[in-house]
């Protein structure tokens, strides 16, 4: 699959899912100032990651083992990318992202960190790493985790961003930035929200890894299976959702987060909204017709 | 017990928690437009719940086991009837919600959300069971789910929104609404608010159902026995809380929710107020006096 | 170590995390009325908190075992003291809090809760031990509860309000107040922001413990060990944020409580600018360097 920034998914204001406010709008990444040069360079580079779709199923893959997989701008701009692509798609259905070698992701890269960078440089990696993290869960699609190895930093942060995440069981995870410095303190922002507060401020305080169970048991991730079933497991959770319909599956993903931070009255009449709304779409009523007649239902997309 | 809606319960404006803000108070949908000529109807059929009380503790019975305790919008008022039932009288000290037959409840009766219905009514539907599961938190004394079986979408959701639940460990809890294009937004709501966030993110949008053992693990429940033991265990808890005074306890409980989404400097200034305002109560005076006199306490109510 | 009310810490108005907004610096209960002459009096008996320091680890120990460490006034505002000395000093790094004898601490003396004192009294209670609670988390150097025995209703609520907590195998946790007729709505801030609700609502309603396994679980406590190894553990992750840099520590742990209320966009607005911030301390380049140079940080504090 060719991956393109997306005019058509980008054209105009783009999809209100994409309309951030206080920020600027996401795609703005792809047109900031100095960014206009980039793509030409990296086109001279392998893109850092790799993207392929197949029966509404998308792969995204992070592609640079021997960087450990690190965060750089460059992965970054790469995986928001991928994720943007044809997001509107209706063929798209889920996506899982993934990566190669034994390192998930180790967060950021470093070497892009230290003073030789403006001030001006630093807020525009943590900006776009942001911008990433937020787009898994304003995107119209389940997105999923698939991790096997250390997940460290932005890295662990990635994981706890997506919807779902399936780890094998030699998989581990951490926030290690004290160890060099940089509290962690954007992968918390993830963390803090998966996880109970006492068992994130201890990964954060000491930097230490916890385990794919420890990691299961607090809510991190939502299944360790041994290594060599981990894709077999990460594909069943993926079919599952590819067979749903898209329509109905986007309408629920976006009211869960927007209800989430409200009070319960303004939850429920947020979601109740939903419910009729859902109700009124095509698959809705499809969906119960068929349950009542007993037969398979079929989905306009 | 002879179940009516209160008039006594009712009067006027009916007591502060009853009082809802936003939505109209909750005891409307006792008189609101064509629900006039739906007691007499509804005397003809059986009602779909069954109440009886003794010694403080009130049980209600899901009582429909031929279809599966759907919470119909006729079983929705039955249910909510029974809760609010003398809710003010000092005899009642406890909840306690269960069902006849192998499924808890199966959610919302499907026939009732075609299109054959009017969005209006879809509103009500959803309006009406928002109202009860916000009813369970606003309602001065503790109420305890007792499952042994299947809870699914609006049957989770009842669940998840009482303030404690027991299960046997052959129940299991799901929201399926995706299988049949119907999204559970509005159960979502209250699973949410119990389980970590990627746990009901599965649960939503794979509609897989969870065990009891997972269920407890993630704090959906609180505890898991044999079936043989359900009803002891869970008369054990009830007991236990209607030995108490109910007028502390339900500043108790109103307080935890209100604290609840507050932030903590706010929650603290709730929660100290209410602890001085707990300590003016007779029953505040008379717990601790007994306790330092070595006896046992004699509440006023 | 001699611990004094540090006048050096709390000159003109003190740093601002001390400011508290709507209530009034955590040092006004040094000198509001009544206060000044408690020293005095408190001089005479033993204080009911000892504090030491060595190596940037501040041990403080609840010590009045006979009163089952109980959080009388006296004892509330000994251990702010011991808290608020020399907060500032970067020789601090880390906070132990302990307790002498079978029992952490049984939360409030209820012969200070009759009404042989004022309402006025009981607010300055709840007040000085919120503002303990509240001190906790704004305070700079993360905080451990190390737990050996029984903790009830406000020692419960200690617990749950330190950063981490270790517990040896026999300890456990209680919010009992109901049965004494004064609901634990203080120690329920703290406990609803560790654990999941029901699990909250069950240990409020029925006052029954639950052992350090649970509360492991539930994520109150992050290690429980034999009592043996309690000490030992507790260091080592003592040891281990005592080896990194102040600064950084305070930096993140200020952000993410600041973060873990706002929404996720303002969250992580907040995160990324203190991820700048962070980068432009001295330890902040410092690591990064060190760490590009494989060799170990020296940190400036």
């Amino acid at each position: 699959m060719a991956v393109v920034a997306g005019v058509r998914v980008f054209g105009s204001k783009g999809p209100s899912w994409l309309r951030c406010g206080r920020w600027a709008p996401l795609s703005a990444g792809f047109c900031s100032p100095g960014a206009a040069a980039t793509p030409r360079r990296e086109a001279e580079a392998p893109r850092p990651t790799s993207s392929r779709q197949r029966d509404g199923i998308r792969n995204i893959v992070l592609s640079n083992p021997k960087k450990r997989n690190t965060l750089s701008l460059a992965t970054l701009r790469s995986l928001r990318s991928d994720i943007l692509h044809e997001a509107e798609s209706k063929d798209l259905k889920v996506i899982i992202i993934s990566a190669e070698g034994p390192v998930f992701s180790a967060g950021h890269d470093l070497k892009e960190l230290t003073d030789e960078q403006s001030p001006d440089y630093h807020t525009e990696v943590f900006q776009t790493c942001s911008e990433v993290m937020m787009l898994i869960r304003s995107h119209p699609v389940p997105i999923i985790a698939m991790v096997d190895g250390l997940a460290t930093a932005a890295g662990c942060q990635l994981v706890a961003s997506c919807d779902i995440a399936v780890a094998s069981d030699k998989s581990s995870f951490a926030t290690p930035g004290v160890n060099v410095g940089l509290f962690c303190s954007t992968p918390a922002v993830a963390l803090a929200r998966a996880v109970p507060r006492k068992v994130a401020l201890e990964m954060l305080f000491t930097g230490e890894p916890i385990s794919a169970q420890e990691a299961l048991r607090h809510g991190l991730i939502n299944r360790v299976v041994p290594g060599e079933q981990l894709e077999a497991e990460t594909m069943r959770i993926a079919r599952k959702i590819a067979s749903l319909s898209r329509s109905v599956v986007a309408l629920g993903k976006a009211t869960f987060y927007k209800q989430l931070s409200q009070d319960l009255r303004t939850a429920y009449v947020l979601a109740s909204q939903t419910m009729v709304d859902n109700l009124a779409l095509r698959d809705g009523q499809e969906g119960i017709k068929a349950f009542i007649q007993k037969r398979k239902p079929s989905w306009s997309q």
